[in-house]
């Protein structure tokens, strides 16, 4: 009874984590995205400034992108028949990501410097239907 | 020379490729993301139909991204104040992939069964702003 007291103890502990991983996987998963803010930003641009004020949010999305982590996406666009209209997906891992997000020195340099070319700002926050959706290659 | 001759040519081969490789790479990529059909859908639903249309929606969106490789991405939401109010930020490889989804027993479905849920739809067609965007982990 000793001698097989080890084996049967290793089994048991494989067979639970064989069993729970994959479930508290999907529930960690689940949960990180429950968590997640996201938002459109509805944003027209004084005409005459619209190249430079492009210009400005680029450079502050990828770098957002690129040195937060929390920051999960920034997909901005212009349409096609009123460019000065843009519109930003904005999804952030958590509100704390968000709030970090707000301090950051390329966040502020954007925000002031684009400050008079902004017309109006509308902030929408949104539920996405399908959690966890992606951008494939 | 005729013994030298085999690798100095397989050396400039292989300079060649790791030279010309990368810048291949980089603009099939740019071309790739150049070709891209952008566009935002936004739809206002009956309120009596909300959840139907939702479920609806989510099913055509997941069989759309899980089979169709020209479906980059299918990004819905509702806003949180007017939640029958969806947004869909719709990317696809080119048209012909766009073209193709029309035709799919998955988008029929969905076009056919939500056609008296939907009060409203206006598809906007949309300029990146950074091409190549992702939504990260």
């Amino acid at each position: 009874m000793g001698i097989r007291k080890t084996p049967v103890t290793y089994h048991k502990l494989l067979l639970i984590l064989t069993v729970w991983m994959p479930v508290i996987f999907f529930f960690s998963t689940a949960n990180a995205q429950k968590n997640q803010m996201v938002r459109l930003a509805k944003i027209t641009v004084d005409s005459a400034q619209l190249e430079n004020y492009k210009a400005l949010l680029k450079e502050e999305i990828e770098t957002s992108v690129r040195v937060e982590p929390g920051v999960l996406s920034l997909y901005a666009l212009s349409e096609k028949d009123r460019p000065t209209h843009i519109t930003i997906l904005e999804i952030y891992a958590d509100s704390a990501a968000y709030r970090s997000h707000l301090q950051t020195p390329h966040f502020i340099k954007y925000k002031t410097e684009t400050k008079e070319m902004v017309k109006s700002l509308e902030l929408v926050p949104v539920d996405p239907l399908v959690p966890g959706m992606k951008i494939k290659d």
